[in-house]
């Protein structure tokens, strides 16, 4: 017997749920955001290039400094992974290039390798410190919260990409916190226990203020 | 002693906590969705109609092809159950139906055979094939994302409910997937490894383009 | 060019991963509980019959004074849906017969009405009441841990499935916990304001002591 | 080497993610809410107020027949604790004072008595009852859903601050839910076995109707 | 008609269920740790002791240089919040007392000032300041995994109890991380900007080596 | 006045809390396994050695008929993101390679070229497909559970880092459930629409029998 399936079949069938089900949730960034990320875009309006993001082909500017650059794509840069509960970034470190101090307060994070060599480490609640030089195909992984820092350890540039388990991770960097913004030096001074002249070093550099 | 408690007691006692206080979601599905679900109707708008649905109470046309029909209470069908994390469907297969391959992307899957036999499997990511006859009481459970069907069994109509893990669980039939919608049959052979011929006769029944 | 795609080929290429992926948790229910259920079973063990659960299949006996039964097919009866956040259970409702009022202190509920009529409702923490006459095909949703209850509606007995939303639901009986356990009648009556003659009457029906 | 670290540099590196990152969602109230909680204030509007509140510096007014005030801050009245997972709550006991049984579907609590004595206790699903006297200092949790009670247990006042695993737990008081409102005394009586007497008195009280 | 409702008959009706229904987890400290908690003592085992504890009655020892103890009540510390989502700390400020930067990677915290006045703040992943200084009775709210502090604003002693999210929260202190361990001093300049002298020298009081 | 912090202090003030804190729950593969994942390696007995996998750094072996290599870094292969909520995965493609139609039930995944071109693409449950040419550095989202695939599009060898939302996202290759196991050719052709020389000529192919 020959197999017929028309096409009205199908739709007949499940017609009703077609229309609305959602596998996913685009984010609108111009509508609420709740708890659970941002409003979805409306389904109809989503293409493929709501899933597709390049903004990590291109290297950072490591002209700075600490000759390091991020580039996020959370659900802020990349709304397509709103609600999926995963993002990425892109982390260039020139030679003697450094990602300081820092955590994720939404999320854990596994770095990859790609080009050249990183120190990279945590240190735990518990206060045990893991750090370990890593070379290019090597992977981390930095718990959710924890204070962690990667350091390019070889002579040339090193690339990694960076996964986190949260559309919108966060990013919380220690000498920002503590020396960028206007939380009065005493303050700052009472809860770390640095010197003063330490203190207002660094704000200095930082633009910190009070 | 005689026991007086004046209604105005309780009323003072957690007063400001009474207008606010939500212990469900009516989905409003004209008002914004986010990823954990519908925005919820306003609270003093819900009568327990919200929270009955009588769209199960007719069995589905399965006068079609596969002899098969389900009708879903999602969210989308059933707004009660947003945000709620439970969600049921109901199943007809007539003499000779099935439902095809398919997943649910967002839920676990629970069936309750009420009338009839229907013989139920699924495929394990460990390639494990786990499939049985089940009869009318019986229960079988389908790992979320995994790959399952039903198929009638018996002489005579089946009748089964089924539940899942999410208020919105989704649908993905394989052969819809495949064969009813534009990827082009080149990109269909390339990542199935089915002949030419196979995927544009499932195209031309299911109505696939390219 | 014929396509050959051998069997080595596959294996090899996703070897590793095959041995530990897990779609499932069978319940071991042997072996250490945790927060988020029982322990696996090895899935060299699992067969389909964990998966297939049979208990539902003959009507409760509801000769007895409420004139109703519930089957549950919870993790701890049903170990197949241990871990994957759904599970069922059958309500038997002979003429007259009553679910008294209770919680599911662990997950929300959908009840399917398979035959006769059952009056079902709940009380929201708002202190609305939502109830209503249901037939055979309507569904009810009663969210997580609200006072609910169901009554057997028509003249003929009453059957029902009911779906959680989680695995391990739970129930908490009022009657029960109220009456039927060595709370003392005086912690009862200052915490309910029920009569003392009530709570012995109840307490002795229930078994209750104290 | 002298460390100059301009404060373009970290501004330069990150400064995409800094307009966008959320760590919190500070309830609007008057936005659309979802399942997760109630839609975020912008962050540019929120203020350190958003994340304190002063109402629960005073004792609650006792003064009633149960001699017991409970001041909540749950995201309604605490909108800052939106999406966070946790939120407390005042608890006043005059000599004699009793906060009746009830539930919380929504979340676990933690009691600290802070100023007296309390007798608290709550019943499992397993019908097991766990009460005890606590003592200023002591700490009891009561997990989600389960009927519970406080009752002041010494000569004066007594003071306890509540935790809960939600910022929007829920309260279902049970007299309040069987008798306060317009659940059919009929109703009542079927689902709790109760008498028509002890239903009518007690509605009388509480002001329930029907 | 007499309701006659004799102890067997909800026993019957759920008796299956009751051996294995657990509402609660409390944490088996001997046994297997999963990424959800503790494993669970047997509930045959289980007394209303484990559901209290006793441990947050004294005060913490505040004779030390920062004038400032915690007291957790972590399920390490109190097994019986274990799974349940919430767990609750003592705080004490002796004059001049401070709780220096820290985080919590694993929860959301809520500060109740119960005695004295505290000065709180955190600093947020958009690198914004929220301080205040508390009164009694006054709660404020510190998202998870943020830096934050607490310090007595007043002349006398201060009291407070902080709630989590989380029965185990976790606990990272900045100096600690910083200075208190192995963590190389070279490794810790180059990732803070700190001057080696500061290092040193707070390594020097704390204990830290490298 | 010279600030003194002796090392005692702070070992003091939270020492109760050190030994049980637990940021990870790094897998111990022998113990017990639960819904939530592995149980934790002892914290004594962690290394960095355990947050580290040097498993990606070598390309996989394509010298087969797909020209494709997925290495997997899931916590069954890298126990260090046990519980941690995110794994990744290399994936190597030969000139002409392909990954082929497949789903992970368990998790969302993003796609990062790092070399060469890809042709990567997705069909939603509301069957829309999504698919587009990707070139080093772009990246690309699959929603959790559906149907995607990855082909090189270039001349060259390309390689691509995977992310996902679990660490134990799991792997569902379409043409292995259906065509490699012993899922008889009957059901397959009932539940596919296939026909019988189709599947029975790729069960040759990948080994399946019946």
């Amino acid at each position: 017997m020959k197999m017929i399936l028309p096409i009205f079949v199908l739709s007949l069938l499940f017609s009703s749920s077609y229309a609305a089900v959602q596998d996913f949730c685009v984010g609108d960034l111009s509508a609420p955001e709740g708890p659970a990320g941002y409003s979805c875009k409306k389904p109809a309006k989503v293409t493929v290039d709501d899933f597709v993001f390049s903004g990590l082909g291109a290297a950072g500017n490591t002209s700075n400094i600490i000759k390091a650059a991020v580039t996020p794509a959370f659900s802020a840069q990349f709304p397509g992974v709103n609600g999926l509960g995963v993002s990425v970034a892109r982390l260039d470190l020139a030679p003697g290039g450094v990602v300081p101090m820092h955590t994720h307060p939404g999320g854990s994070e596994v770095l990859i390798v790609v080009q050249g060599s990183i120190c990279a480490g945590f240190i735990s609640s518990a206060n045990a410190v893991y750090f370990k030089p890593l070379k290019k195909g090597d992977i981390m992984v930095f718990p959710q919260g924890l204070l962690h820092f990667q350091i390019n350890a070889g002579g040339g540039p090193a690339l990694a990409f960076v996964s986190f388990s949260s559309p919108s991770p966060g990013l919380q960097i220690l000498d920002y916190a503590l020396f960028g913004n206007n939380l009065p030096s005493e303050l700052v001074e009472k809860t770390t226990f640095l010197d003063d002249a330490q203190v207002k070093k660094l704000k200095g550099v930082l633009g910190g203020t009070g």
